[in-house]
C-alpha cells in the first residue's frame, strides 16, 4: 500500500482516559473484514497480544461490548464480529475523518505546499 | 484549565518524517502568544530542550522557517517571533480542527454518548 499523503490523523478523547483513534478503527475495520482477531492485527503490523487487548479496551469502556470474541475460529487466533454498537461508531468515526478531509481540503494543500521539497534540504544535515 | 470532552486531536502527516499536529500547534501559539521559547513550552509542561527542538524541526522541515529566534529575549529563555508563514500555517490547522468538530460534531456524540459512564463500571477493575 503506497501511502498518499496529506495523511490525517483523527484521535478522539471521548472522556477521561477513553480515546478512539487510528489504531482501534483500523482494528474494528479489520475484524469486520477479515472475522479474526489474528489478521486484523497482523494486517496492522499488531501482536496478537496488542490486538487482544485493544479489543479488551474497546469493550470496557463502552456502555455496550463493540466486538463479540469467541476462542479459536478463523485463522485459529479468536474469532471476533463487531456488534451493531461496534460497525455504528466505526462507519461515524469515518465519516469524521471524511468530513474533515473534504471541508479542511483548501487548508490541507497550503500546509502541505509550504514543505520543504526534498530537494531544497539535499546535502543539508538532517 | 478545564479539560472538555470529546477532545479531537488532529495529527496531519504533511510528508513522510513531516508530521504537523497538536503539539507543534499548541507550541506556535504559545510562541505567538508569549514571545518566549521557554515560557510556550513551560505552559504544555514540555521541557526548554524538547521545545527548542520541536521549533528546529519545524524551521527544517518548511520550505521557510516558521519562527524566528534569538538568543536572551522574553524571559531569558531565547526570543521567538512567529514569521508570517507560521502564522498562515497555525490559523489554517485551528479552521481544520474547528470544520471538523462543526461538521462532525452530530457524530461525535453519539460516540461520547456510548461511553460507559462511571457508574456502570463501579467497583469493576479497570
Amino acid at each position: 500500500m503506497t501511502p498518499s499523503f496529506p495523511k490525517c490523523r483523527l484521535r478522539i478523547v471521548l472522556a477521561p482516559g477513553v480515546a478512539f483513534g487510528p489504531g482501534k478503527a483500523d482494528l474494528l475495520q479489520g475484524l469486520a473484514e477479515t472475522g479474526s482477531i489474528r489478521a486484523a492485527g497482523s494486517r496492522l503490523g499488531m501482536s496478537y497480544k496488542r490486538a487482544w487487548n485493544l479489543v479488551g479496551a474497546l469493550n470496557r469502556d463502552f456502555a455496550e461490548p463493540l466486538v463479540t470474541t469467541e476462542k479459536g475460529g478463523a485463522g485459529g487466533g479468536g474469532g471476533a464480529r463487531l456488534t451493531p454498537l461496534g460497525h455504528e461508531l466505526l462507519e461515524r468515526f469515518r465519516r469524521i475523518e471524511a468530513v474533515m478531509l473534504e471541508a479542511g481540503g483548501a487548508d490541507l494543500s497550503v500546509l502541505q505546499g509550504a514543505v520543504k521539497s526534498p530537494l531544497d534540504g539535499a546535502g543539508e544535515e538532517k
